[in-house]
């Protein structure tokens, strides 16, 4: 049997990745010019294949960047002149509020604590506020911002942007992006890709607050600025050569994702997370991080051990599985385990049994 | 015989790339976590491996972008308070300044002519200018800087950082490192891997101008403040979840230049540049573009052709070989030519009997 990773990013490739891999290597798509007609066939491949799996909207732009952490970088220079709110479930999503304030801007922030997610009432924006950061699935301690609460805020501000991490989240959380304005990713979550790819989903609310911040003057980047990118991108190109093998093999896996339909994805997803938490509250041993199950994610999962995580570590280390330590300061006393698309449910009941079995 | 890419970048795969991809992904290369020891491992022997193949002093930094785009950015955020200057020689280079104006500095710009190198006398920089950014190899237009010319500003002018774009020029154009305080370039050029990784090295000087930026409240940027990622990267860690699988494959790509030896490696690129040269100038209708052959490109070689270039690009493509068109305004009627590392002589010399053949 070959290494299972059922670690929270990077995680296991999604299954068919490695042909792809493969092929796009045979066909010379690694050796082809950004500024040709390949290219643009795959970048428009990609966008579309994405707007299927996802269901993003035909007028909603989709857009490269290399990692999640180069989306909030941008976000905030072309989206935010200067104030934004940002709720904060974990160290992923304080990020967002830090950058933001690296970059000058009026950051404010509900900050709960971990493990829990904030009610609706507590979410308070001040009326100057440009912009609302929330994440959908924080990996570092394992909640989920609850879908209606997203609708809530946006009845409730809407005149105000509202942009979501869907790092972990996406394409199983089925977000509606008619209610939201800009949505970015990395690939080596969920779709299970190798690492160096970001996704950035913009409409244009996001696109005129930008063209509105140049025009005043505001600096809004360099090579990436939005309006600049969603220029290039309607003609399937951009600013710099991207990573051409990253958007290959994404068109390719969410292909794949879309001829296995969504919805039986999502079943899985469901079936997983209900054993993977079925072992959790069975163990004398273990416990759930996130007590409201509400709010507990579907697919990044957080126990607590009532021992050194890194005896079960190690444990499944010499089953050839390796599953995530907790993060920062929970490592030594959480473990973290992926339940992505690729994961497949005999691999994840495999998984469950030898927790099941496994003791201090 | 399959395709062979003498397209100026993205080019032909290092001929060993491919299965160190391949390896890489058997190994998990792309599901290990960026923050454990494996990663670590492979950040510090893509460090070492380009510090040996490219002399750079160890107290150089190696740094992670996603492109030399990112690294324009990066540069003029973390190095220009308020003004630049910038030697144009074609469309790369000339993108440098355009970058420094959109961030709001004050840019002065030398353009030359397309197909010259500027003299010495002419590059008159004033005193309130921080940073000098010079193209070692223009690859829009074929023209090499001359290393001698690097060392006469530096003389001139101590006190001002010196910027080096290497995209196409490194690892071999023997840059003295100690004469420069930064240089980055991109991985699809000529180490012959796939796009969406670029390498910035900087030295001190370039990180105490950041942190005296940073002191004095002017923003540096936010993921990729320059002090954060040299931090970062003396424990070999990233901000971001970088390209995990493309820096594996550069110090893998990187210890086989070093064990091929890169004398015996750039007296093959001076070998190959020669025949190149040679079928140029005894065909009666292509032409040297850049008329000073001190000036001339070893590893991208621009043609100016007396007939529609893509008359002798379609030729080869029959022959399954690729060559570039000409950059921009020069599309039909340029081509251009790589000569990188992966190129064999037998490849090139192959190349050179078509052209030779060839005839309108």
């Amino acid at each position: 049997m070959s290494e299972l990773f059922f670690t929270p990013g990077p995680s296991a490739l999604y299954f068919t990745a490695e042909e792809h891999i493969k092929t796009a290597i045979k066909k010379g798509v690694c050796s082809t010019s950004h500024r040709g007609q390949q290219f643009k066939d795959i970048y428009k491949e990609c966008q579309q294949n994405l707007k299927k799996v996802m269901a993003i909207p035909e007028d909603y732009h989709v857009l490269i960047t290399s990692s999640a952490n180069e989306a909030w970088e941008r976000i905030i220079e072309n989206c935010v002149e200067k104030e934004s709110y940002h709720v904060s479930m974990g160290a992923f999503s304080q990020r967002f509020a830090k950058i933001a304030t690296l970059l000058g801007r009026d950051a404010h922030e509900l900050i709960v604590e971990d493990g829990t997610v904030p009610d609706f009432d507590a979410i308070d924006v001040p009326k100057s506020v440009e912009l609302i950061t929330i994440c959908l699935n924080e990996s570092a301690c394992g909640t989920a911002f609850p879908l209606e609460t997203i609708n809530a805020i946006r009845e409730k501000y809407p005149d105000k942007l509202l942009a979501i991490d869907g790092v972990s989240g996406v394409p199983v959380i089925p977000i509606d992006f008619k209610n939201i304005d800009t949505l970015y990713f990395s690939v080596q979550k969920a779709f299970g890709l190798p690492a160096g790819l970001g996704i950035w989903i913009v409409n244009n609310r996001c696109l005129e607050k930008a063209k509105k911040m140049a025009a005043a003057g505001k600096i809004i980047g360099s090579y990436h600025r939005l309006p600049d990118m969603v220029e290039k991108a309607q003609v399937y190109q951009t600013a710099e050569t991207p990573n051409i093998l990253g958007i290959y093999t994404l068109a390719k896996v969410a292909s794949d994702m879309i001829e296995k339909g969504i919805l039986p994805i999502r079943r899985e997803i469901d079936y997983k997370s209900a054993i993977l938490n079925q072992v959790i509250e069975a163990h004398p041993q273990l416990h759930q991080f996130v007590k409201n199950e509400n709010h507990r994610s579907k697919t990044v999962k957080v126990i607590k051990t009532d021992f050194d995580s890194s005896l079960i570590i190690d444990f499944l280390k010499q089953k050839k599985i390796h599953i995530g330590t907790g993060y920062g300061a929970y490592k030594k006393e959480q473990v973290r385990i992926a339940n992505f698309p690729t994961h497949s449910k005999e691999q994840t009941e495999m998984l469950v049994d030898l927790i099941d079995a496994f003791r201090v």
